[in-house]
């Protein structure tokens, strides 16, 4: 017998990044099939003349989700879109998904088959098989696994890692709408808790509340670049935030970069909201996360090939190692950027 | 804003098995590349010459482990056997595996490097590669999500389905230990919490112990099979017990069984616990799971080569669908089997 593990050192002095590379760091893969391990948006297996390419993400009620303002439906939507996204990520396309689920006893058999109406939704949309999974009780709460499994052409698979200087710095959407509407539900729920009688009014928000609860992996990017004949240097879908993200690609390639902060493109509804609750809209941009478009580098060379590129921004450039990575403002400032991203490792979460 | 779902069909009522099915029937496949989607011990993805077998499970603390008597390590090394355990059981080879953990903050750092340690030895002594994953936080407890990727010749793929009247029906190990070491664990955390100042005795106990918290998943078995030639018309891995996963066979096949109650290995220690606790030693073989052995069934005209065949059991054989499953005693009794297995969904889980 065995006392619960002595507490030494907390997580959240090392942070989900370090945590991970701390558990990670000595790992060595032994099969020739292996091409990539840990350390990109998805793992990498080659097989045929083609890369499969693997990516795993858990969603955690009480971390990710909050079951006072997430419908269930929109929450299987965006479990599978998690996942898509990271597989775009790599320039691959999805193929399969297993869904594994922990779900406590106050969820009933109803509840779960609108969750799974949203899985499917989402798996008949983006066209993806899904084809396996593990169903469990859970003593609290639900928490969702997913795997998304993709296949990519070899020449065409794309890392973070590929960035090189003078590549510029493109980004497929609008940033910082799925955070605001994260902190418009947040609002709505205390007055909500405070007065359950209160209808909240939010068909104005409709575009920040469905960046936050129901997004869109960028399936239709890859194929416009497909068809441009373009393939990017390096890509990442923004998950953690802009700066933490951009942060990942010039981390892996080993250069730096600068963003124009007046070409950070920002949804006018959001940066409108982002203004009622006091909040700087560049800095929601920047770190909110959650956006699920891709960032990603282009040859100069390409430059033309992405003039033509629909919903594509340019939003700065790739730079030397030295340079850092730089916000250059309207006024002609240059300031380091700094990644707060979204912690996973919330203080405010106890275990009991 | 939307109260938290009403409960209306509590999922006990479909159990485990039912709640997949009513989840998953209406789920159409459309990719060329997806062979197999739910239904067997992995789905089965078609690349090259090759099929790729994907194979995930969530392991939930306080429902399949508890970290009263749970070793970390051990937690860490029985996560990987239990996934490599179904890639096996479709007589493939494991070669890749992904790991997401969500954990509260009542674990250090030093308790995850000593999960990750159990993760890690069972890649190394197992041939695979981690190869991704996700890490983030939990409010309450740690889940842990593992998804096994593994490779097979296209003719050498074994199904649930592939058994027919007349194949011999074999187990490659012991069964029930597991289950008696868990339920000596469960007495011994009971003195326990009574008693703190008591020292358990357990040493005795080393193999039913070792069963439950350290499983090896039988690598060894596709081996000898693959040396012998041998390709059984139908495999499954027993987590959920003999019994239970003997059903599996027979309903996805067509088909009947029987087994000889004298026939069931079970290890003599195991059984001197059983009647210790007043258990019945068959019904724990039959019914307790995790056992990770692999239950499969082999046409007659190979009957040498499965008595040549390193632990290899014959238990039973396969009958028509008409003869029902049935366990032929030593007294010469025949009784329809039934399956209780392990309840994922226990009554006793509450949920706050």
């Amino acid at each position: 017998m065995k006392e619960p593990s002595v507490k030494f050192t907390d997580v959240n002095e090392l942070g989900e990044f370090g945590l991970i590379r701390k558990l990670t760091e000595d790992i060595e893969t032994i099969h020739k099939s292996t091409v990539l391990g840990i350390g990109d948006d998805a793992a990498v297996i080659c097989h045929g003349d083609h890369h499969l390419v693997i990516s795993t993400d858990l969603l955690v009620e009480g971390i990710h989700f909050d079951m006072i303002y997430s419908p269930l439906k929109h929450l299987g939507y965006k479990a599978i879109m998690v996942n898509l996204s990271d597989i775009y990520a790599m320039n691959a396309t999805p193929q399969q998904v297993t869904v594994s689920i922990a779900i406590s006893n106050k969820y009933s058999v109803e509840a779960l088959e609108e969750l799974y109406a949203g899985i499917k939704e989402a798996c008949r949309r983006y066209k993806v098989d899904l084809v396996g999974g593990d169903t469990t009780s859970s003593p609290r709460g639900m928490t969702i696994s997913v795997t998304a499994i993709g296949s990519v052409a070899k020449e065409k698979i794309t890392y973070r890692s590929g960035a090189k200087n003078g590549d510029i710095l493109c980004v497929s959407g609008d940033l910082g709408a799925a955070f605001l509407g994260l902190q418009l539900l947040e609002r709505e729920k205390q007055l909500y808790l405070d007065n359950p009688g209160i209808k909240p009014e939010l068909e104005e928000q409709k575009y920040v509340l469905e960046r936050q609860l129901k997004p869109e992996a960028r399936k239709d990017m890859i194929s416009y670049m497909a068809k441009a004949e373009l393939v990017p240097t390096a890509m990442i879908d923004i998950s953690d935030g802009l700066a933490s993200d951009l942060m990942h690609i010039c981390h892996a390639s080993g250069v730096g970069a600068y963003i124009e902060e007046s070409k950070i493109p920002i949804n006018q509804g959001a940066q409108m909201l982002a203004l009622k609750f006091q909040m700087d809209p560049v800095t929601a941009a920047l770190n909110g996360g959650e956006d699920y478009e891709l960032l990603f580098t282009v040859d100069e060379k390409d430059l033309e090939k992405i003039r033509h590129l629909p919903s594509t921004y340019i939003i700065g450039e790739i730079t030397v190692k030295e340079d850092g990575i730089t916000l250059h403002t309207p006024a002609g400032n240059v300031h380091p950027l700094k990644a707060q991203g979204w912690s996973h490792f919330p203080d405010n979460v106890t275990d009991s």
